[in-house]
């Protein structure tokens, strides 16, 4: 059997070493080219797009900015998993935002901005902490942009006014206090059968994912369902196939959905080891429309990524469960360059691990792994 | 970093899913066209052998009857592991036995065949019941005799006749009563650091393995010492490098050795999903010269061999804990096709997921699954 995923990144390395051994070949697809590549030597494999969409038994993409001429193009083979609604709702904010009030899925405040004088009410309307996000990424200009006070607007209103924003709009979201950033990665079948992996605890650093741990400290049931309950209404109104991952904020008992990805994601990495399937292998289960396997833990989990650096021994495999995912990558300044998982046997053992860890890496790298290690060290389960 | 593997079979195959993730890439050579392939597609890499050799950090063999000139050609770059002498004596039964005998390793009580004359007193020496191997295996008009009485020679005589024993001898070798076959594999690495996997319970049909139950049923603490001193003994005698299978008979408490393979093996397949490292990781460690994995187990674990058929469900990879390995060849009598690897809290609860992976197998081609099934659902552990 074949899949063909769009885009030809490390997700789509890791889809192919997850699908290899089920006798699936996975091909990618170069967004830029439009060429079709082996996932992992990034080699065109020489057989055009057309006839790798022919050949191909299902159709993923490991990102959602796909150029949305692509997504058209793949889908009118009826192979296309999950649906473009379904991609283009996690490239777009707008969109997203729009899925979340419809299923009444507590998410942030937010406004819609599409022109300049809807800055005037922001502030009454949101507070004056508001975090400001282009609907869509990759256009010249946007960013995101923080307020803290009424005042802060000034600049804002500045940039904006130099933006396309009936074009591209804004979302204006209220910031809020959470206790901490989960998600909850899952699968959903083409028969709309539901596995979720154990919730994750994301520690992020100037807008990167450095570390995941799962399960989450103090993990609850009742925060596993109500967690699994979001995911199954999302996942069910797209009519989603496929992994999906959910970020979320935690405030006490309630969760609100920061944001969705539809594709498998960087905060299940830790499924590689610490789960019976890992997420690859359950995305390309679902998308062929093969059974779902167990989410079952293995152990408690870490991933760690290494962002920007290659100067690390590589004898840090030789601590007893801990595994390297190197995507052989040229490196740059906060590049994603591969990743680490660790599993141990509880939050506690998982911590000390973790400190061993420590002694292999440059932490100037590593921003937030000295002190996650301490605090995963104290937890008592 | 790289690493050439000779043969590019379904173990040069697995070799290069497992080093992926660590930033190795895997070439295979295709030892019958000297060409350098990739080992997933088999299509050759357009790379000249001389310059994959110059190129790799490291060179290993898929299988033990690489042609020995390769061998040798390989050789000349230092970069061979693990080496010859130790391919060639896993490759000539005439000197696996003078390296076991030579290392007081207890084995089966044997004659070296260079003479037909010789064959005279066969029955005096070991017995009635004796086995008839060629040292080397691929020369016509080689097989392997049993004798179950003295009259039996004749037939023995009559072939024997026909060959050349000076070039190719004959192993005789009594028969054993043992009470099962196991198998003990384990890696030594480069600094002579070594680990051993849990000893593993193999089930043969007509010369084939078709079950491997890790760890064994009743394995005692002793006897995976005594497995391990052998191993340890062989491996350093050898000055071994790289992952090493060692077929045991076990009597008792005794252990004697009946085969040994230099290289990954089929009876440690299981260790893709029940070990923290698996066996294919280890060797690329071990060549590699990075540190050894841990060989902790992860569950208890069974390897259920496809052999010759390519009729069953997919589904089967819906029970939880069941993972495909399928090896993408073409369907031959007898040929190994994939394997399927069983997880489970216990023997007796592995048997139950066994029972149930039976209703999605053709039983004809699965003879020793059933009652392997039972026999451990009755175990107490």
């Amino acid at each position: 059997m074949r899949v063909l995923v769009y885009g030809s990144g490390q997700l789509a390395q890791m889809m192919y070493l997850a699908a290899a051994p089920l006798g699936v070949i996975v091909s990618a697809v170069d967004v830029v080219t439009e060429t079709v590549v082996n996932p992992i030597s990034k080699k065109a494999t020489g057989v055009p797009l057309h006839r790798a969409i022919e050949e191909s038994n299902a159709i993923t993409v490991e990102f959602e900015h796909v150029p949305e001429h692509l997504l058209l193009d793949a889908d009118k083979s009826g192979k296309l998993y999950p649906n473009v609604a379904s991609i283009l709702a996690g490239a777009d904010r707008v969109r997203e935002k729009a899925l979340l009030v419809k299923n009444n899925i507590p998410n942030c405040e937010y406004l819609l901005i599409d022109h300049v004088d809807q800055l005037d009410d922001v502030v009454e309307r949101l507070g004056e902490k508001v975090i400001f996000k282009a609907s869509r990424d990759g256009y010249d200009g946007y960013g995101q942009w923080r307020i803290s006070s009424a005042s802060d607007l000034v600049n804002v209103r500045k940039d904006f006014a130099l933006l396309d924003l009936k074009k591209v709009p804004v979302i204006a979201e209220k910031m809020m206090q959470f206790d901490r950033e989960i998600s909850l990665v899952g699968a959903r079948s083409q028969d709309g059968q539901i596995a979720c992996f154990s919730l994750a605890e994301n520690l992020h650093h100037e807008g990167q994912l450095h570390v995941s741990v799962a399960p989450i400290t103090q993990l609850t049931e009742a925060l596993q369902k109500k967690a699994k309950d979001i995911f199954e209404t999302l996942a069910t109104a797209m009519d989603y196939v496929g992994v999906l991952a959910v970020e979320l904020f935690q405030c006490g008992e309630e969760l609100y959905v920061n944001e969705i990805a539809p594709r498998v994601h960087n905060s299940g990495h830790w499924t590689q080891q610490g789960c019976s399937t890992s997420q690859f292998e359950q995305h390309i289960r679902a998308v062929l429309n093969l059974p779902l396997g167990s989410t079952e833990l293995i152990g408690t989990s870490a991933m760690v990524n290494i962002i920007g650096c290659t100067a690390f021994s590589r004898d840090l495999i030789g601590i007893p469960d801990v595994h390297l995912h190197w995507y052989g990558k040229e490196v740059r300044k906060k590049r994603k360059m591969g990743h680490i998982n660790v599993v141990a046997k509880s939050h506690a053992s998982l911590g000390k691990k973790l400190k061993q860890l420590i002694e292999f890496l440059p932490v100037e790298y590593f921003p937030k792994l000295e002190s996650e290690a301490t605090r995963l060290e104290n937890e008592k389960n």
